[in-house]
């Protein structure tokens, strides 16, 4: 595999994640990127879409329709189209190439159970069948599986936030589970490039705004990963904000310490648990992270501080919405499925600043 | 009064909560600004340091020390010097000019108990003698004592963002007092104008980040006026973020309901508390407010959504830090003290966008 | 008049523009709002638009369609439609209420030739027959055109920060005409509230661009307002480009004296035609304006400055693009109009910061 | 070479140029990182100065004076000082380890006559004696130089910018000399990392300004390369301005095409002049580039568009001002003077967005 590079394409190139991969894919080492698709710019080059790509030699963008799954031979595709269309040309895809191994950017397949997704997204699943298969590809921690599966749902870039962040406490009976707050902020980029009102220039900068507070889709994902974590049904308080920024998405977090377990236990935890992680770094007790230091690149910084409040712990979990957030997780999780090193392309550094 | 207009000042014109202060009282159809303090520009025009004060005749910046208080026959000041060095000067100026009224925008007459502004500040309380006529400048929580008072502390952005959303619910007995957990967003200016590297626009911008996690000031405060209208000790979750705008507060409040009470019944108290308010507009129930709607203005809009976690709800609460937040909430003080109506100056809606 | 409230109409009180013509006019001593249009949002109110107008009692959004123009009795109606859909608008209300003022912020009455019209926007003028009588509504260079009129044309913002800056310099001979740069940056706010993937706010923060370069149809204005103040005809190099921010507009200009004129003489110049007004104010030789000294205000700050190039002057004007740019300058031209003191409503000292 | 790694430092590593070469070499394949220094952090970490770098193992930051230059037999030097303190720290290593090669980041060795130095700067020239060998660092200007120079003075941020769109147009005599205007527009980080007041975030967001109007110490590096590239002396108008966001030069240029050259024969002349060239990239004529398709790489974009008065030209130049206009251009000259591919480490393209 390290002598042949292996054939990638990218579907919903002209959106933020989409190009996201592109620009992670155009440096790895070890892929070629053999399609791009973007419905509505089809038959463009992806520099007429961003600019920045104008001095690449880039595949011509397509649509889907238009392409032939079995002829194109890939070994991976990244889908990072809207939610809800993707379950069908996935379907279609594994279809005309069972051999194809894709990673899904979308909410489609992170919902083990199609119920759940039926009652989050309004409408009922288009591949049951394939739901089964799906792996939830977060993955310090579900490497084992990620290895193995053929279509990996890349979680979500608030629920990644939330989980590095409370998954090991959970799952290690450390916190009290029904009295967690998760007040998360992101930026702009988050919401993807669609055009809305509410995202104009002028209706972000210069202020800040909570949105779909008390039913964000989010929710479900948050839930079914708690929930499996702790063996009970856990429901948390989660709050998204919009903030006047391009990247980055920061958690704070209010837990409570279970078995009397203090801040500096919680930390420690957290710091054995991602000890060996490369794209997860917990900073010395009592530092929280922000945003900017991991702006552009594919880490997750965790701090932990003791609050006044005796018992609680807050919790800081700072990424990059569209690197470790999306795309950079998408690549990561290529990376495992297609036994290439890792951290393959996903090395650089945040900005300074 | 109305006839002739009163004498005011402003100590600390070259600081941001102070030109504010000078922006509205320029308009203020019942004052006549009789006095700028700045010490390390003192000799200069306020233009020299806000260039949008250009066009307008002002009196020179002078030292505090060049000031003959008595002589001044003053008013009102608004002084609005660092923390630590307000006490001094005021006491200074209520022995030479006794009638002298003062609005303090710092946090040096903030704490009612010496001894606790001791513990948050680090040093002894400079006019222990006056602390005791002091009176918390909270306006439409504390108007009666406002009237008649000599010296008004007025209070801290953040705090004010929380207490208006919270002193009417823990004094109606509405909600759980050990589980408060406040979320608060600022604007940069919050920070006001010393020169910090934290604080330059390349830190700042494109990024997001808590500070002063477990230990913030303002908690001292927020500790007193919670346990004020509890009649027993409260201590809550405060976390404050810096976020890359100039202006604005929000904060986002998770609170469980007592006595069975449901979010509806806390957006049905708040809506009631402040139905005679010119300043605090309550939201319909299900709207959460944001930063942008109040900017410029002394408005404070709260809003309250059912969480999805049973018992739960969530309270947003934003206001503009530098008006609502501090020069505003001064000059709304100023006009309670000296019998204007209470909006004089203040009506102006917030900039669209 | 000042004993009687004068009627007004706000054409379009969804946009940006229209809207900030309410946020002005709200305030306005000697006015009443009575009618608001907003076609998408006909049945709402102005705060499910625009939350910050929440606490104030306005009329409901109605459509153009449903008004009755004579039986609206209407003193004054400012038009803030786009461009072209204006004109029949206009038309049809001056047939059934020739009565009513109108102040138009769109371009559809600007150009007095309605050839020029239909070559810069592509098609045949709507209402030949009023434009004859549409004055051109730069206040500070037509006020006594304007006091008789019917029908006022608002000028765009680029072109009013660009004409105060150099339409006495023109018209004084004072400068040459073949070598005028205007190099100009704007808010996003200039581009109105229309839904774009250009101006979402992750296109738009963190970069900078020009656009529209060699044939943005302000240039019509410039060409238009420059040539009739020269009694030549005066074609300029003009360059606007998008800042990330709000509101404001700075526009870099370079010149080069005429008759061995130096920047001093420019400075001079200007200072002395501008001596008079409230609204244009020439900073002191050798200093520059910035859009933060102007923004939330009606000013327009000029300042000029000697280039190191023998014969060559910078001149920068700087103002808010959505207050004299745009509503403020209408609501200016309403005050000449209606005979009120001309700055009422327009006192607002700009934001610190 | 390529073999064994190249023994680096960086001085100054606590400023923006200084950690961003850092970002850079911590990424680089052929070297590896010996030695930090930053005077006030001497003994720190460079984590707790930007901490994005906490993951990595860096040296500890030490203080200049403590290094002894012979015994650290490094390969290469990135000297990232502030102005006027450079020529000293350059001179004392020069003279201690004459074989270790120098890329100065500061403008101490761009000016080739000291006399000018003095004049510009206000000082003599601390090391006239090696400002003779001084290389002047634009690679793809002067390429064959940088390969064999021991010092190379990289250039200023806006100088590259400048001087990649016109120094090919000026040596070719395709425009007049006399006639250039260089707008140009900076992010924050132009301006270091020094604490100032005028840098504070609340001084730059929202607005826009210049500043150095008429007499700013990089006309100094743009006379002498322009006059050098035209054989006689040229001076340009040239005005620099804040623009509120992090990182991004654009300069818009406006030119007169000498000998009938129309703006499609400028295009010409710039595409051709770039052919072969990685990091300056001319778009299609017709397009101007924008700082968001550069931001984070170490590319230059070029664009040309024809003005509507006759004979005029207007050309945009957009770069990273921390990249290809300080730190990537430095890695860049490092690369050629040590016979590393020339685009190694600085592959990055722009982030999206």
């Amino acid at each position: 595999m390290m002598n042949k590079l292996a054939k990638v394409g990218v579907l919903g190139a002209s959106g933020y994640t989409g190009a996201e991969c592109v620009r992670l894919l155009a440096r790895h080492a070890h892929v070629q990127i053999e399609l791009l698709t973007a419905e509505r710019r089809a038959g463009q080059d992806l520099r007429e879409v961003f600019a920045q790509f104008s001095p690449l030699a880039l595949p011509k963008l397509v649509a889907i329709e238009s392409v032939d799954w079995a002829a194109a031979g890939l070994d991976l595709v990244f889908c990072a189209l809207p939610h809800a269309t993707t379950q069908k040309v996935v379907g279609e895809l594994l279809a005309k190439a069972p051999r194809t191994k894709v990673v899904d950017l979308s909410a489609d397949f992170r919902l083990a159970d199609p119920a759940a997704y039926a009652r989050w997204y309004g409408q009922a699943h288009q591949a049951p069948e394939l739901q089964g298969e799906a792996v939830y590809g977060l993955v310090e921690l579900h490497r084992a599986d990620i290895v193995k599966a053929r279509l990996v749902a890349n979680p979500g870039c608030y629920t990644t936030s939330a989980q590095l962040a409370l998954v090991p406490l959970i799952a290690a009976k450390a916190i009290a589970l029904d009295d967690i707050v998760i007040d998360a902020k992101s930026g702009a980029t988050g919401a993807g490039r669609a055009v809305r009102e509410a995202m104009l220039f002028a209706e972000v900068a210069e202020g800040m705004r909570a949105y779909g507070v008390g039913h964000h889709r989010h929710m479900a994902e948050l839930d079914q990963e708690f929930s499996r974590a702790a063996g009970r049904e856990v429901i948390v308080s989660f709050t998204p904000h919009l903030v006047p920024m391009n990247r980055g998405i920061l958690s704070t977090i209010y837990v409570r310490g279970a078995r009397d377990l203090a801040a500096g236990d919680l930390h420690a935890l957290l710091a054995k648990a991602y000890a060996g992680e490369t794209f997860v770094h917990v900073l010395p007790f009592g530092e929280m992270p922000q945003t900017q230091h991991v702006r552009g690149s594919n880490m997750t910084f965790l701090g932990v501080v003791a609050d006044r409040a005796r018992g609680r712990a807050i919790i800081g979990s700072a990424l990059d919405n569209l690197v470790k957030g999306a795309s950079g997780q998408a690549v990561q999780n290529m990376n495992v499925m297609l036994g290439f090193p890792e951290a393959t392309a996903l090395e650089q550094i945040a900005l300074v600043p």
